[in-house]
């Protein structure tokens, strides 16, 4: 079930399809600019990364209504012959710019824009949110696993409570970018090249009459980099079960590599397991803990120096259960030639196509950011920043004509970028509970935009009772 | 994209594809039982409503390893001969006893037992769970708000910021059984028959240089069921401009049905609006209402009698947002005819094979659940409930060696099902903070079941290391 593979241009909302076919009407097909960004961050999100842009990019150019889909929006009788003939050829053959998969990002910044023929970049609207807001929202939440546990081998154990299919596919992409060692799903093992772990479920035990017997016989079926499930009646008694079994198994060729904990105290329970192998001899053996843990628990364990060595992470992870949800959107900036802006209470959003200029401080960290129009310099920042000058472009251009400009980055190479990203993380920015807001500054040329967008809705609004009319 | 049209036994954890290893090389392929079940209400959920079901049938009847999958499990190195042979023939060839799809269930109450050869009722756990919980999550919340607004159209809008696209698609079928009207999701409209509803966007009306004119060429575009977006720039003049307008569109044979307004204090503007259109003619304009709602915001709309008449819910319907998640498990009960049992810390469960019994009071409402062991007849409760007799068994056979015993339910019949579930709830169960907690009383021999379980497992510990082998 590959992303993509079997694309569906359906996956949208009807009124896209109502709206196209007022364009069409209306011959407003002229170019159109939309930019996708979040408008707050959630949570106690101090950053966010930008993720999913690859399965963006495969989604707009094998974007095409297939015939049985055409058939059936015929079927429905809603839809007149024009717009099914206009859907039937329809491709994408815009640009779009964005910045790069693993990219940490701040509110109110474009992580991607679309330049296309308005009808096409309405239609996109529904699926490009859909895919980008969630790898967004996991790979910010695996950042911040990554840095709550930082020297850890860090698995994802969330596919079951993924919301859906997908949700666990792309959970599983989006944590190993952002520095997760791999997945247990063993389908992203296969779509992505993630590594993929796995060890044993209680279940397993407790088919056993004998659970000595039940790490025995899995240690002869499994005999690579073997764990064994400890949890299942009590603790300690298993961890001494595994001391007494390891003699054996290694006169057998078999070494053991580690025992999982899944419930209970684990920061007691490690200590004593870790106790109980290191007297039996069993240095080597590392400790695994999974079961219902998030960031936080995962910082409690360093603080506490924890003896775990590695930890699987689920649902906290796949659903980013504390904030499940960005404040995300997808805007129309500029139509036809002219800069566009919603005023609707509470949700005024900066028009124009943006570009946004990142400053770093002498130690390579983030020290600022202007979301400014988008021009080839620099801009003059509204309250003296730039100082030092320089500034790193994010928003860079990705598919022209609706081909990648180059090809698909893989996905150890963003993973890198992104290791990257969280190293230069402001040091405020690293805990759990951010120390700082992010400077984000708006340059001077955009608020007068703003301004001059303002003024022109607003001389509209004075005429526009006397121009409506029904053949408009 | 239908779900289950290709389907990928890969969509699994990887440690289930150990086990199964294990398994073969055991010979451990006896008959098992797992149950799927909540252990805790999430939230201030009083109740739950399964769903999923039909997903779940489908994907068990279709289960199969494609030569694909086979040969990406070979190159990886990690699975013996006798593992591929087995998974490249296996099909599901199991029971499945289920409650139907829009009952309301319990903590503790299976609602899907799975009874087939060990192995295959492995690898099934971590799809069954993902179909299950994100559906059974979905049809709570939107159980949720349709108790809050009883006689309002409730649409889903919540596609774009559900994780994926099977989310996406799933959302729209799990909030339509629980009584929504439908759903802005196109692909919902045409793999489930799902009615489908749809107005404009803001950018719609930015595309304009006039609001009256962008109103007038939807209107002709779209001049069946025609609803005008409204709050773009200042939603009381516009309210003004869809006054003046109507005449005009009525003499082109066009009748506006409804505005929709999707930001600001929706309460006071519903009114203003309401009354801008009743001043000028148009009390047959419906108001709809969106914009970042959920079940707290639509009772109050209810409470101070907002004169909103339909409403769209989009992330926290579809996300679940206020409690993403449920804390549910597929565990096996039973293994080779013997009951089974975790006695992890605070995990423990009831083993064996479990049915609930459902009683009414005489007004028809639910009056208690008990929690049985599987039997024809009635159990006698542990605490003098059963009395008066009766109840109602909620888990049925629905599929017999790995085929379904009966058709698929059609979606209309699985919702005037939920309607009636709904219709029958404690009334302390229908606000949103719930009054009560449903009695479910475990039955004595239920509880006999267990205690003998956990003697079995102290004695199989006390006799362990002993009998603990590498050849067991």
């Amino acid at each position: 079930m590959t992303l993509n593979e079997r694309p569906s241009a359906l996956l949208t909302d009807l009124y896209q399809i109502n709206m196209i076919q007022a364009y069409l009407d209306q011959a407003k097909t002229e170019t159109a600019v939309f930019e996708f960004f979040v408008r707050s961050l959630p949570g106690r999100r101090g950053f966010l990364v930008a993720a999913g842009l690859e399965q963006a990019l495969d989604y707009l150019e094998n974007l095409r209504f297939p015939a049985a889909e055409i058939a059936w929006l015929r079927s429905t009788g809603r839809f007149s012959q024009n717009l099914l003939d206009y859907l039937a050829a329809l491709r994408f053959t815009g640009d779009v710019h964005a910045m790069r998969e693993g990219t940490v990002f701040f509110a109110n910044e474009p992580i991607l824009r679309i330049t296309a023929p308005l009808p096409q970049a309405q239609l996109v609207e529904s699926r490009l949110i859909n895919i980008l807001q969630f790898q967004t929202l996991i790979a910010a939440k695996a950042a911040r696993m990554v840095l709550a546990a930082p020297d850890k081998l860090l698995v994802d154990f969330g596919f079951r409570r993924a919301h859906g299919a997908e949700a666990g596919l792309m959970a599983a992409r989006a944590s190993y970018i952002m520095g997760f060692a791999g997945s247990a799903t063993v389908l992203a093992g296969k779509e992505f090249g993630i590594p993929i772990y796995g060890t044993m479920a209680h279940s397993f035990i407790e088919t056993f009459d004998d659970e000595s017997a039940a790490f025995a016989a899995f240690a002869r079926a499994r005999p690579d980099n073997l764990v064994l499930l400890i949890d299942t009646y009590d603790t300690e008694a298993a961890a001494r079960k595994v001391v007494a079994l390891a003699p054996r198994l290694k006169a057998a060729g078999i070494t053991i590599r580690g025992v999982r904990l899944d419930s209970g105290d684990l920061v007691v329970l490690s200590r004593k397991v870790r106790g109980i192998l290191d007297a039996g001899g069993l240095r080597d053996v590392t400790i695994f803990a999974s079961g219902g843990l998030d960031e936080d628990q995962l910082a409690v364990f360093a603080q506490q120096a924890a003896p775990i060595d590695g930890l699987g992470v689920g649902t906290s992870l796949t659903t980013s259960s504390d904030a499940p949800v960005l404040d995300c959107v997808y805007k129309l900036q500029e139509y036809a030639g002219i800069a566009r802006r919603k005023r609707s209470a509470n949700k005024a959003t900066w028009p124009g196509r943006k570009q946004v200029w990142r400053r770093y401080d002498a130690e390579g960290r983030m020290a600022g950011d202007i979301l400014s129009v988008e021009s080839p310099t620099l801009p003059s920042p509204a309250s003296g920043g730039g100082k030092g000058g320089g500034g790193e472009k994010l928003i860079r251009l990705v598919m022209q004509g609706g081909k990648r400009v180059s090809p698909p980055s893989s996905l150890d190479e963003i993973r890198r970028y992104a290791r990257r990203e969280l190293e230069r993380l402001p040091l405020a920015l690293r805990p759990l509970v951010p120390g700082m807001t992010y400077p984000v500054e708006v340059a001077d040329e955009l608020k007068a935009l703003a301004a001059e967008v303002d003024q022109r809705i607003a001389m509209q609004g004075a005429h526009a009772p006397s121009s409506a009319s029904t053949r408009s």
